[in-house]
């Protein structure tokens, strides 16, 4: 039996790294130095919320698909059928990322 | 009088780590490196749950039998009739493995 | 006056730990290393619960006469009467034992 | 004015220390080893109690009058009219001791 | 303007430390090693009390004019009008002295 | 698809620093240790507030738009579309600054 | 545009140090030593208060106007105008002094 998804618990969220692209809008092999190493990733799945200290649920505040901005530190690394994930609690991301 | 069940106490998730396959699909022996040493594990039983500030029961997030993804750290190893389990927190999870 | 019992105080659990059996079931000494280290013992007395932050007494998960399973650090020992016992606080136990 | 007496504030427990017998039953100095160093007092007063989260008082555990078991550190020594005396807060104390 | 009084804030006391008397009651020039230290003080002023999580005031458990037992440390020195005064706050108090 | 830009999450501020003014009123070219250095910076975007223990949101204290005081400390350096800001938390900020 | 005041956020009480009088009432020029080193201070703004646990606001202690004992640490400065000011937060001060 191949465990091939992965539900997180609580207020995890999984998320995918987003590459910093490797060429220029005009296709140009960008020097190590001016690729923006900005860090973020796309959420892959969340938890169900972590619990209140009376025991409530919190809601998530990013949703399957979202483009989220990583802290520079945290997170666990998660090897899922060959892919590199990771897991990050909710109230550890900086933000959300749209065009 | 042999003890062999164990009921976790409190928000205490018992379980039974899956070795990773020693052999691949085809049935070739896999190198260590190659062994995908993904930390899972089978919920044998749970705790009733932790109690909240106010004293409520908080209801657990995985049960008997869920695969579920360890941390790469913590949990108290017991032998209970000469086989190896772990104890964990239920927050301490980090995510319900399905197919 | 000689104090003899111990009434334990807000959510501890008064232990006296079972000692693991020197013989196997045919009765030979078992060497040390086969000598089944499993860390429980039987309730003598419980508390009555620990206060919530908003003063409401928590029930205690275990009650006198449970087989419980330790951790391997913690707990106070005690001399009452020349026995040897032990105080442990309710959400320190691992779990309950049972056939 | 001479002041005799102290009333604990909030959770704290006046107690005096309980000298263990010096003597065997039958009247025998009994060698230091063999004295029962058990950490026993008797309650002198007891405060009103603490007050929880949202400021409502919490009954004390214990009343003048009771023999306690004391824990092994803690505790702030108060002279009282040469009176060596010790204040625990409620929570320290381990249990009460009855015949 | 010289200020004179100060009205501490929250849950402070203010007190002034009673000198421990330095003669016997026959007049006698007591050796310091005699000279009981007891760490006592009279409340010169309160404050209004604490918030406690919810935002309710707590009432304080002393009140001016009364005759308080230090712990041996903690306490801000503060001059006011030569004199030398001291700050705790109120759960900082081991007791009330009386007579 | 370029991402431009960054929604905060939870109680998070983002902030774009207001260099000193390099120059006098004059426009005479200040020396350094002239610069009045204060730490300020415009609000670019906040998130929707923090948690209570409850599960409540916490409105924020500032807005888009706001000149806001920073303290020496903290704060997570971002780079989007070359320019440089700062997340802070809402409860990190010092004070709004007006005319 | 020159920003001149500052509002302080939550529980942040904005404040101007009171500078000892160097002279003494007969107008002579005090030595140090004699310098009653009284660290007290005027308070320039108050913010609107700090949210509880469950985010209510509680009311300052103090008001502008009011002249404060401050603590002998903590604190930020803050320079506005050419004004070296501080900033506090509300339960950081000792005492309101009055004449």
């Amino acid at each position: 039996m191949a465990l091939r998804k992965l539900l997180p618990l609580m207020d995890r969220v999984l998320v995918e790294k987003i590459a910093p692209p490797a060429k220029s809008m005009g296709g140009v092999l960008l020097p190590d130095s001016a690729v923006q190493k900005i860090n973020s990733a796309t959420v892959v799945a969340v938890g169900p919320g972590r619990r209140t200290n009376t025991g409530d649920l919190v809601p998530m505040s990013v949703k399957e698909g979202d483009k989220v901005l990583l802290p520079d530190y945290g997170g666990t690394t998660v090897k899922l059928e060959e892919k590199e994930l990771h897991i990050y609690r909710d109230d550890e991301l900086l933000g959300v990322l749209t065009e």
